[in-house]
């Protein structure tokens, strides 16, 4: 069982941890060189500033990726803990380093959690920071038991989801999923630095959205480049192959004949396609669960629908999943949407409640289905009487 | 006065006008060839389906940029309003086909709400799209003068900035602030499109961001781009070449000596730090006010801090705004942010009855200076004591 922790490094992620595991009663111990650093933690209630009396039951090693390796030997020398995880982006050349340099490496567990923010220090950080997100680790065959054990403990105080991986596959996916997109995002807000007033005035959400991530933080990026340059620099030469793809298209457009510049520009709508599956791919990963269509009935006056919405948002399904359409006999407008099965008969339910004329799509037929759950009545009411009460007038 | 106001095209931006004028008494008539659309936006209360009796005061059409010249001039011809607007993202080229192609080009405005959002269609409509945001007008020196003022009013009800460009200037502008960004999320997310389960399980937030505006609607973009080509080609070679000088530097590091590293990255550190000279451009365009420092002093006891950050949000101050130091002479605690200089006495003040000590800096001395505004009391009791019974005591 977890008590002590000692944080090293009290930026936004180590006093994360602080918060998170003191708020179950572990004690934490904050250490940085910077001591203003470590008394914010303190004063934010991540832990009491300084090193444990006896050696803490796990030390997380939290400071710039490309101080982590010199840290872990100098607490892991002078006994600061029992076992030792760090939280660097960059897992396979220091696990590999730390392997021949460690006093005791096998009390060592490679980590990375897979949080942030785009503000950094002690000020930024929050208890919830990792809830719900993975945290990776990366043990070696000859890593203790204990060691991953305490890191387990610690990840599920945090709220966060342990995935094992080899250090070079987290290496090369991170290198897709976060160092090369910190890069373009730097790369494309480079392009604003020398932008007019008036350029800079139509900068719009997206823009802000693409570039939010851009590199405030050379030092700590210069790290991780170092450290994982092959992976980033594989990632990066496929996207400048789809950017000379691109030029070549728009230049040609330019000299094709107005009728064929659709055609021309066929190989750049190829790439928007494969970008919009890969938003998908990324997106569409909560979406694996079997789902039912449900269907609701719209009366034809102003604001039944935004009425429906409000409704539809305190049932979690967003409008963006809601797709309207008209009955072919009736002419009658109503709107479809999908939502997991095991939440489609309580949905309903609500929706009925409300006073709406919803019911749940039979997949084989695509009609409505005679429901095998009884509406809701009202004492003494009888159930026809009950529905049509509530059901809005159509005009 | 704006009475009337055809909306030609139901989707995401002429729907939210819809129901940004129709707030403000305008009749707003609908049309879509899809009735589906134009029939889900009236149910939203953007106005009612079908065309008007008489001219409209004012035609907006939002139609897909590649159909807006033949929209307009069909609709001219057949007399649907007095005057005309488009919100397409390109205006130069159709600017000038109208100016030869319109039955009265006089009374048509070219214009460009700087609005969106991931989704579209008539469901993602809000009436607060447009608020506080920039919408270009291009008109050109024949265009009549009732024709703008029209297009005015309605941007003033939809609670936007209007902003009258040069077209090509504003097709420049678009090219780096939204057209470039758009297709590098394309790019990017394309890379993702074929990453294993474990590479997409470390998707984080930076990454959600940065393909969020990734193209859905290859369809809508293949208009764009034929419209406005060299503008966004010209954008896309300075950032090929800057991802060149990036691979040129990642290939070279596997080379250099460890020692050498941080000086053979240095290319890139220099992009990274242009990206962030390029951000705060854009981040920064509300800072120009003349700007307070505050400081309030910080208990040395768990929790203080946080309590201050969540005041400090209801007063609209960030903790990424915060600045912790220790005074030189006491070893206390305290944070540091800059506030509007029309805003720093309230600010204190409101800060001083919840209890913190906080005051001014003198930007001359950098020292905490004397309050002009006194501070506020409780009815019998002397001033000294207030303050002191509610500060929070030191340790």
């Amino acid at each position: 069982m977890l008590r002590t922790v000692a944080v090293v490094g009290t930026g936004l992620i180590g006093t994360s941890i602080g918060l998170a595991v003191s708020r179950h009663g572990v004690t934490v111990h904050l250490l940085d060189q910077d001591e203003v650093a470590a008394r914010t933690a303190a004063a934010l209630g991540a832990g009491l500033v300084g090193a444990p009396d006896e050696p803490a039951d796990l030390a997380v090693i939290a400071v710039p990726p490309g101080a982590v390796g010199e840290v872990l030997g100098q607490t892991q020398a002078r006994g600061l803990a029992r076992s030792y995880t760090d939280v660097a982006s960059v897992k396979a050349q220091l696990t590999r380093e730390m392997l021949t340099s460690l006093p005791d490496p096998s009390h060592y567990v490679g980590g990375h959690p897979l949080a942030g923010g785009e503000h950094s220090g002690p000020l930024a950080a929050r208890a919830g920071l990792f809830e719900d997100r993975a945290w990776v680790l990366t043990p070696s065959p000859t890593t203790s038991r204990d060691a991953v054990n305490r890191v387990f403990e610690m990840i599920a105080l945090c709220g966060a989801v342990p995935v094992i991986m080899d250090s070079r596959a987290h290496d090369d996916a991170v290198a897709l999923t976060s160092h090369a997109p910190h890069l373009l995002a730097s790369l494309m807000a480079a392009r604003l630095r020398l932008g007019s007033q008036d350029e800079i005035r139509l900068a719009g959400q997206g823009l802000h959205d693409i570039t939010r991530m851009a590199v405030r933080d050379p030092g700590l990026w210069s790290d991780i480049l170092q450290a994982n340059a092959p992976a980033v620099a594989g990632v990066l030469r496929e996207l400048r192959d789809d950017l000379t793809t691109v030029l070549g298209t728009l230049d040609d457009l330019s000299d094709a004949p107005r009728d064929m510049r659709s055609r021309t520009l066929k190989p750049v709508v190829d790439l928007l396609d494969d970008g919009a599956a890969g938003l998908a791919a990324i997106q569409g990963r909560r979406s694996a669960d079997r789902e039912t269509q449900v269907e609701v009935l719209i009366a034809d006056r102003p604001g039944q629908l935004a009425r429906l919405l409000d409704a539809l948002r305190a049932l979690r399904v967003e409008p963006e999943d809601v797709v309207p359409r008209l009955s072919p006999q009736e002419g009658t407008l109503s709107m479809r949407f999908a939502v997991p099965a095991v939440r489609a008969g309580r949905i309903v339910l609500e929706l009925e409640q409300g006073g709406w004329d919803a019911d749940s799509i039979d997949p084989a037929s695509g009609a409505r289905r005679q429901r095998a759950v009884a509406p809701p009545r009202r004492t003494g009411e009888p159930h026809r009487g009950f529905r049509e009460s509530l059901v809005p007038a159509r005009k």
